[in-house]
């Protein structure tokens, strides 16, 4: 299920077993790009409340809600860098069984924008459930994941589609 | 999947289709409760990694992490009122392929702290992805759900578990 | 213009002359609502433009940031005392010459939110600023007022309307 | 009133209506100056009061509190791009009916700093009120707009004088 | 040295050893307060040197920010309870060899506020020292303690004055 | 005691008296460092008991707050810059009569970031009394120095170790 092999070290903790915010003072600045997505999965009876909204839409709200979070990774994730990303993008969409957001997150700097892509998708998630906690406190976010990332010394990462009996084994849920 | 009777009403929305922060000044201040979980999915290679650190543990900057997410939710989420939070408890356990989040958060005021609970669960989540993620950027996020809530007109809602049935249709991802 | 008749007391300052943030606890906690407005006046051009958006809309971002600037008040006003507020309204409509935008702010605690009301009309009018300011840099936020003010010691405070005598001398700007 | 002829674009709007933080990492980094300004109406007999204080000023918290403000512009603007600013200058100063609130901001980056010029005019402002209203509840901020901008590829900005003509209709009000 | 007896308790870790935000919602609402100071040694040079500025004081900001700086106590301290403080104030006054700053603050709430305190005299001799580095980087802030607390279960807290000998043998301390 | 000579001038201030946070934009961009240091003094029966804990201690608590306190320096300190933080290392170890806190910061901008290494030695200190509070409400932040700083136009600074004459005098400093 988890792709790529697991790396020789726990980056954030050095040698001693402390942690600290990583130098990167000394890595090439360079176009970084991360995408991720979020999964949440919403009862058809809430589905359709919702289309009958007149004229805001939790799922506009979400976006919103998802650019901004964005921008506070580094005050939410102790250990993450502070960054001056240059775009974001948050898509919200109707999937199987409930919605599907992808976030889509850029900066020039030297160390990419994974937890931001990440941060993004969660906020606007959790604004999703906020929204529609009083029709059913039952949703469930599901699958968080990393969809790629560009740029930067470790190249690009690209995650694999699941194939459809990892698929099966994962379970069937959002879809 | 998805337990409880949709409601008649999106609360953040006003009969205009014009989304507030809704007012509950009216409503009794009481205390309450909400409990949240997330499931992170780890390969046997992180988890062994993990293992091997010698002083410091990811699962502990999760827990502050999250402790310290949740004191932001009304930072985070456009619509959720502040809330001098009474208690916060995040716990970091390993489960079956991977870890479990759990957090209990408190108040005395009124309106509930679910959001609170969700948020800490993923904040903790983004946390654990962040440390481990130089070990495999396929870790994903999984069920965010809330447990239970308790206090408020609204009363107790307790999640139901998952049937066997069910818990296969939905994977057996992170347990 | 200004209506009221100036009271004896800076509040924010000590008799020493220092500033403090006003000491309340012994205050009664009651139930305290403002009313604030700001006008942001727009070339017909730009409305038009507005006007032909597909689909979101920048006055509904608006909305969602005068509610979130309303929660950050003490943070940007040094002397503001932090509140847990109980409802936020922002409504943003057309008026003539552009448009104007109203919140609503209450809290159920010992001082009152007038400066909260203020602050979410303000950076929902930056907002739309923001929003608009590709099409026309020439934009002007004008006449952000209190409307009025409910509850506590001092009482009600209403706005007198501006007779029109007055509103000629004080320029019919974004009416 | 306005200046500047509206362009084709809403920059912050994709082309299928939704909102984005528009990517700005092609663009190049320039040093890139805004000035804005805001006047506050100010009651003959605040100002006297305001001019018998022995020790503080408004004035000078107002000036920290704009500066502090510039600097939160990301935050309060949801589209705003995190912007390493290089200066930030806040002078406030009597004027005809009142005091005038002028801000000067800098950045080397690859946008512009018109949003966090203008948000430093509106959080002093908005200090002035919150230190005088004890005194008069009636306070307007008024004509919070953009003076200059000047780098990045759309040039110089210069908001033209208003003419003694345009000024009467705009109405004396603060000056 | 110092003064008051351990008590038998570290009271934010559970009894398993992992740290939590203590539930205080069983507590009594009752009015609390603290009193904490610091001392910032200053070369003769520099004291004169602030005396000769014509206009602002650095003293002036330090109190701003302290206060400011209190506000935010539970941001920056991952296990404090947020607050909604009623009162604070904040003193920053010559001493011998440099400056003294004492901040008290004041709560209707569960808990109390030695922690807002301590930040609010920690933020403003930290802003005393930004804005004298310049000068002199070889600044020291000093003795930053906790003067007084009252309110709440344990009751009333006062430091000891250090008698001349102790502090003959506190002089050689921590070192 | 404090080395250094006291330059010409406090660049906060502008030749009108006036603070603005000063303008830096035509500063080379280049590799910064500093360092600093902060000790706490902790009664022997105290360290006793945080050394019987189980699992977390407070110093790794504390160090996580120091690195996540050293990111929101600007906001903290009024004229700070925002700077784009590439490396935060703490430490916290014992040392004759409690503990020692050091700090080391990095960025690559145009401006010095000792501030945030102070800030972080700070947030860590008053990290470490709020664990043990419980235990000794006497406890004592002390001696918040900065020990180096390297890179920029004003090139190195090195704090010169403290000579047992210099501390005796110390020893009676700014009380």
């Amino acid at each position: 299920m988890t792709q790529g092999r697991p790396a020789a070290q726990l980056t954030h903790f050095r040698s001693d077993g402390a942690v600290h915010m990583v130098e990167v003072g000394q890595k090439p600045t360079t176009l970084r790009r991360a995408r991720a997505r979020a999964r949440v999965r919403l009862a058809a009876s809430v589905l359709a409340a919702l289309a009958r909204n007149p004229k805001g839409s939790p799922f506009e709200i979400a976006r919103i809600a998802g650019i901004a979070g964005a921008k506070r990774t580094a005050e939410l994730i102790p250990l993450c860098h502070p960054l001056a990303l240059t775009g974001i993008e948050v898509d919200v969409r109707r999937c199987r069984g409930g919605i599907e957001i992808v976030a889509s997150v850029t900066t020039s700097g030297p160390t990419g924008v994974e937890m931001e892509a990440l941060t993004a998708v969660s906020v606007a998630a959790l604004t999703v459930y906020d929204m529609c906690k009083a029709l059913d406190k039952g949703i469930e976010i599901r699958e968080i994941v990393l969809l790629s990332k560009e740029g930067g010394k470790s190249g690009t990462y690209r995650r694999q589609p699941t194939r459809p009996a990892a698929r099966r084994a994962a379970g069937k849920g959002a879809r």
